[in-house]
C-alpha cells in the first residue's frame, strides 16, 4: 500500500497517484511516498518514477537487510531498523525500514507492521510544519520516533533481568532457571547485534559528512545517535550482569550439591557405627557383657550409640560442617 | 582446463585458443579466461602471455591461501574463497578463486570444484550483455555468486544450532550432545576465520581505491561487502549462541547430578535408622518390650519406622528438597 | 530552584533575577546560573533569555543522560556525571550535570542533589577570584569537584574488595560470598560503564579543540583527565580481581565438596566391612569357629574388625587420602 | 664465526677479512657478511668498520630481542625471529636473526644455531643472481626461508590437537589428557606472542615506507607477510580449538562422575530396603508371618525383594535414569 | 633531600644551593636538581625558582599518579613508575618518578625510596660526560636503569609460575595451589595495569614529538620502549599461563572427585549384597539351606560373596572403572 502526502503552500494533502511534476527542482511541492509491503508495481515506481539504483531498489524490496547508508548521485539511501520484542518466540525481531532521501521528496520502504510511519503520518497532518523542513527533517522524526519504541523493549528486558538477579538465590526450580537465562542472553546478544550497525549509520547522519543535512538537522540525528549509544551501553551492561547472574547460579547449584553432600556424609557417619554395634551384639557367638545384670545390657548399647552420636555431632560442629 | 570466453561485437563465443592479440589494447575484445585445477602448462600461460608477476602465479597456482588483494602494474590480482560445508569431515571446506583482471581480460584460477564458475559462465552465453561490462563488472558477478552460496551453509549451521538450543534441556544423552557443541563451535570458528579477511578484500573493492573499478562497480561490490557482513554478524551471533548453549547444558548436567545425589540422600537418610532399628531388635540380649503383649511387638517397630519415614519426608519437604 | 551568582569588579554577589544586559557582549559581568530541580519555569528562562537550542534544552530537562559534549553556536553544551554509592539500594547513582557555557555566563542544571554545586558556589563567595577566569576556569573548578567526589566511593569499594579476598579462602556462609561477589560484580560494571563516556568528554576539554578554553584552562582539564583515567583503570583492576576471586570461591567450593566425599567415602569403606562380618556371625547357620573356646570368638571377631579398619587408614594414608 | 661473501662482475666469493674498500658507494661490490654467536671482536667489526650505533650493536650481540624495525642513517636495522620446537622442553624457541641492510651490504647476526643462514649461503654460491639483486632482495630471501621453517611446527602443532580432539571423548586417562590440554595452550599462547610483533614488522617492509625497498621487493615481502598473516590465523584457530577441547574434556568429567554416581544411587536404592526387610525378620520379636506354612516363608521375603527391586528399576527406567 | 650537580666547563660537582643564574639561557651549565620525599619548601623552589606550572608541582607534591607527558612552556613534565615487589604484602609497589626538563636543567622529584637516583648521581660523578648530553639524555638514563631495575621483578614472577605450573598436577593441598594461583594473578594484573601507561610516555618520547628530543635521544627512548614492550609481552604471556594452570588446576580437582566417587561406589556395590545376604541367613525364619550338611552352609555363603564380588569386579573393569 503506497501512502501519499503532499506539501504545498503550507498545507499537507493525501494523494492517490504521484505525479512526476512534483519530483522537478523548484516545483515548491514536497513530498512523501510510503511504501508498506512493496509489490512488483511499487519496484516499478521506484525504478522509472524516481529513477533509483537497482541495487537499491533491490535492497529495498528484500525482507532484511543490515543497516546501510550510501549516497547516490542527487539522493541518499539508508537502511534502519525497528525492533519489536516478539515475547511467544522469544526474540527481538527487527523489521527494515528503507529510506530514499532526494532534494524534495522522501521515499521510504517498509513491510508494513511498523507503528512509527503512520504515527507519523498522523503527526504531519495535523502539524504541516513538519514538512516544511524538507526531507532530512522528517526522516530524522521518523527515525527518532523509531527509536524511542526500543525503550519500552529495553526496560522490559531490564526488569526481566531484575527479577532473575533477585530470584536467583532463591531459585528451587534451577531448570527453569538455567532456561531463563539462556533465553535472556539470547535476548541480550541479539539486541547488541541489531543495535550497533545502527549505531554506525546514525553517526555518520550526524557527522556532517552529506550536504543534504543542514547543521540544525545534523544537531537532531546527534541526538538519536546519543540515545542508540545509551542503549548499547545497556546492552553491554545487561551482558555483563548476565554473566555475573549465570556465575552466581552456577556457584549456588554447587553450594546446594554441597549441602546435600554433607548431609548424606553427616547421616551416613553417625549410622553406620551403629549398624556394626547392633551387628555385633546380634551375632550368635557368646557375647561380652556390659556390667550390671542382663537387663541392663540394652540400655548400655543405648547409650553407647547416644554417646557416638553426640560426639560425632559435636566433631562435626567443631570442624564447622553443621 | 582452460575455458575462454570471447566478447566481440555484442556477441560471445567460446575459444580454444587465447590469441595474443586480443590482449592488446583497443582490440575492442574482452576476454574471460578460466583456468580449473592448474597445470605447468596453465603457469607457464599466465607467465609468458599476460606477463603476470611471478609471485602472483606462484599463489595462483598453490592449493590455499590467504585473501588479499594486490595493484600490479596494469592489473589487479585478488584471491577470495568459495565455501562448502563437508558433512562428512565437519567441516567447512574453502576452494581459493584467484583473480587476475586486466583492462579487457580477467584471468580466473579456481581448483575447479567451484559451481560458481560454470554458472556464470552459462548465464555469459545467455546474456552476452554481462561480460560488455568489462572485467570489473564480470569479477563481481562472479563474487557475488560465491558469496550467495555462502547463504545456504549459513542457513544449515543456524538450523543446527536451532536444534541443539531446543534439544539440549531434554537431552539424555549428555555425551552425544557434547560432541555436537563442540562440532559447531568449531563449525562456527572456521567460518568466521574464513569469512573475516574476505570482508576486508571486499571492503577496499568497494572503496573505490581504485581506478580501474568504476563508481557503478563499486556500488555493486559494496552490496556484496554488505552481505558478507551480515554473514560476519551471524558468525558472531552463533559464537555467542553456542556459549550460552554449553554454560546452559554444563548447567544441566550440575543439576542432574544434583537431583541424583539428593535423590540417594533420601534414600539413605530414610533407610539408614531403619537398619540400626531392626538391628537392636535382632540383638542377642533381652530387649526392652514396648508396651501391649509379644504379638504386638513386630507392629510396634512397623510402626516406629513408618512415623520416622513420614516425619522424615515431611522435613525434606520442609527444606523443599522433594 | 535558580541560583545566580555575579561577578562584577572584582566582586561577587548573589542576585534574584537575571538581567538580559548582563548577557551581552562586553557588559564587563560574569554570572554564574545553577538551576536545580528545573521546572517549566526554567525551560522557558533556557530558551527566551539565553536562546538555547531545544534539544540541549530537552536533554538538560530530562533526568538521564548520556554524557556529551556539543558545540552550539556561541555555547558549549556538556553533560557530565557525579557519582554516589546508595548502600540501600546496592548501586551507583549517577546525576546528571549539564553545563552551559557561553562568552561570559556559565549555566549549571543539575537534579539539585549534588553536594558539589553548593560548595563550589560557596568557595566563589569566599573567593571571587574563581569567577574572575571566565567559565571554563569554573566549569573546570565544578568538574574537579564532581571527579574528587568520587575518590571516597573508588575507596569504599576497594576496601570491600579486599575484605572479601581475605575472606574468600575462610568463608563458610559461601552462598554470602557468592552475592557479595555478584553485587561487587554489578557495582564494578556499573562504575565502568558510568566513567567510560565521561573520559571521553574530558579528553575533548583538554585537547584544545574549542577556542573557548584557554592552553591555562586545557591543562586543568587535562588533569582531570588523568584523575578519570585513573579511576577508569582501577575500575578495571577491580574487574580483574573480582574474576580472580569468584575463580578462587568456586575452586573452593570444589574443593570442600571433595574433602566431605573423601571423608563419607573413608567411613563407608571402613565401616562397611565391619557390618559384613556382624552380619556373617549373625547369621542363623553353623557358624565356623575360630580358634580357642567359645569366649574367644568375640575378640576374635573385635580384633579382625580393628586389623581391618587399621589397615584400609594405612592404605588411605599411603594414597595420600587422609 | 664470520662468513663474508662476495658478489663482484657476477660471481660470488668467499672471504676471509672484509676489506673496507668494498663498503664505499660505487665500488660496484655487494657483500653479506654473517656473524654466527657473535663475540667482542664482531662487535668491533660491526663499531668500527660498519659505523653502526651503539644500541643496535648492544640489541644484536644480546641473546632475545623484540622484532623491531629501525631506520638509522644509511642502513635498516631489523631484528627477525626464527622458531624451533623444541619437543624435549615443550616450548618454542626462537632465536634472533639481527639484519644491517646498507646501501652494498648485508650484515646478519644469528646465534648460529639458525638452518636458514647456511642454506641461503649455498643457494647464494650455486646461483649468484640471488646476490646481484641488492640487500633487500636478500634479506627477503633468508626472511622468506626462516617464515617458511615456520610451516612444519605448525603442522606438527595442528596434528597434536587433531589427535587431542580426536581422543577426547574416549579418554580414560583424564590427567594425562589434561597435562596435554596444559601443554598445548602454553606452546599455541608462546607461538601468538613470538608471531604477532613479527607480523608488524613484515607488514612495515612491505608498505614501501623505505626508499631501499624497491617496489619488486615490497611484493615480496609483503608474500611473506601474508604467509605470516595466515599462521596468525591458525594460532588463532588453534586457541579456539583448544578453548573448545577444553570446555569438551571438562564437561565429559562432569559427565561421567553423573554416570557414577547414578549407579551408586540405583544400586543403594535397591538393596537398602532388602537391607532393612532382612533385618527385620532377623528381629528376636515374634515376627508376623505370611500365609502359607513356615517353609514358605523363606520364599515370600524372597518374593518380596524380587518384586521391589523390579518395580525400583521399572521407575528408574521410567525416569530415565537407566 | 635536595641533591644538585652541577655540569660546567667538564667536570661535576655537588652544589647546596641552586643559584638562579645558572638556569639562564647561555649560561654554559646544566644542572640535575633532585629532590627526595619533598616537603613544602621543595614545593616553593619549583614555584619561585623554576617557575613550574601549579597542576604539575601537584601532581609532583603527591604521592602516586598515572604516567603521563605534558609539554608546558619550555619544559617537558613527565611521570614514570619504578616497580618493586614486596613479597610481604605479594604486591608490586610503583613509586613515581616526576621529571621537569628544561633547556638546560633536569628537575627529578622522588619518594625517596628509589635505588635508581642515586645510582645514576653516582655515575655522573665518576662519569662527567652522562651530564653533557643534556636533560633529555639524562632523563633516558634514568628511566632506562629505571626500566633495568624491572627485570628482576618479572624474573621472579615467572619462576613462581614455572614452579606452579609443574607443581600443579601434583598438588595435594589445592587450597594453597589456590591461594597461590589468586596471588599471582592478582600480581600480573597489577604489573600490567602498571606497565601499559608507561609504554604509552615512552612511546611518545621516542616518536620525536619533542624539539627537545634529539634523533639520537629518541633513538635511545625508542630503546626503552622495546624493553618495556617486551615485558608487557611477558605480563601478557604469563596472564594466559595462569589461566591456562587455573584450568588445569580446577579439572585436576574434578578428577580428584571422580577418583574418590568411583572408589566409593565401588565399595558399596561390592558390600551391600553382601549384607542383604547376610541379613537373609540371620532372618529367625526357617532358612532355604544349601546342598551338603549343616557344616557346608557358612562356606557356600562365604563362596557366593566371594563369586559376586570377584564378578563385579569383573564387572567394573570390563567398563574401565578400574
Amino acid at each position: 500500500m503506497t501512502t501519499i502526502l503532499v506539501y504545498r503552500d503550507g498545507k499537507v494533502a493525501r494523494a492517490d497517484v504521484l505525479e512526476p511534476a512534483w519530483l522537478e527542482d523548484g516545483s515548491g511541492v514536497f513530498v512523501w511516498v510510503d511504501i508498506a509491503a512493496p509489490g512488483p508495481d511499487d519496484a516499478r515506481l521506484l525504478r522509472d518514477v524516481f529513477g533509483f539504483h537497482e541495487l537499491a531498489i533491490e535492497d529495498a524490496m528484500a525482507a532484511s537487510h543490515h543497516p546501510k547508508l550510501e549516497v547516490y548521485d542527487g539522493y541518499l539511501y539508508a537502511i534502519l531498523h525497528g525492533i519489536d520484542f516478539r515475547a511467544a518466540e522469544h526474540e527481538f525481531a527487527t523489521h527494515d525500514a528503507d529510506f530514499f532521501a532526494g532534494p524534495n521528496y522522501l521515499v521510504t520502504v517498509t513491510d508494513g507492521t511498523s507503528r512509527t510511519i503512520p504515527e507519523t503520518q498522523a503527526a504531519c497532518e495535523r502539524n504541516p510544519r513538519l514538512l516544511a523542513e524538507g526531507p532530512m527533517a522528517l526522516m530524522h522524526r521518523i527515525v527518532d520516533t523509531m527509536v524511542d519504541h526500543y525503550r519500552p523493549e529495553i526496560d522490559k528486558l531490564e526488569e526481566r533481568i531484575d527479577e532473575l538477579e533477585e530470584s536467583v538465590f532463591d531459585a528451587v526450580e534451577t531448570r527453569a532457571t538455567n532456561q531463563e537465562i539462556l533465553e535472556l542472553k539470547r535476548d541480550v546478544a541479539s539486541l547488541r547485534r541489531t543495535i550497533l550497525p545502527q549505531r554506525d549509520v546514525l553517526s555518520r547522519l550526524g557527522r556532517r559528512e552529506f550536504p543534504q543535512i543542514s547543521e540544525e538537522v545534523s544537531y537532531r540525528f546527534r541526538d538519536v545517535y546519543d540515545h542508540v549509544v545509551r542503549i548499547t551501553d545497556d546492552a553491554l551492561l545487561f551482558h555483563d550482569r548476565l554473566s555475573a547472574i549465570l556465575e552466581a547460579h552456577l556457584s549456588n547449584v554447587s553450594n546446594r550439591l554441597n549441602e546435600v553432600m554433607k548431609f548424606l556424609t553427616i547421616f551416613s557417619v553417625i549410622f553406620m557405627p551403629m549398624t556394626v554395634l547392633t551387628g555385633m551384639y546380634g551375632m550368635n557367638v557368646p557375647l561380652v557383657h556390659f556390667p550390671g545384670g542382663e537387663g541392663a545390657q540394652f540400655w548400655w548399647i543405648l547409650g553407647i550409640m547416644a554417646t557416638l552420636s553426640t560426639s560425632l555431632i559435636w566433631f562435626f560442629r567443631s570442624r564447622r560442617w553443621l
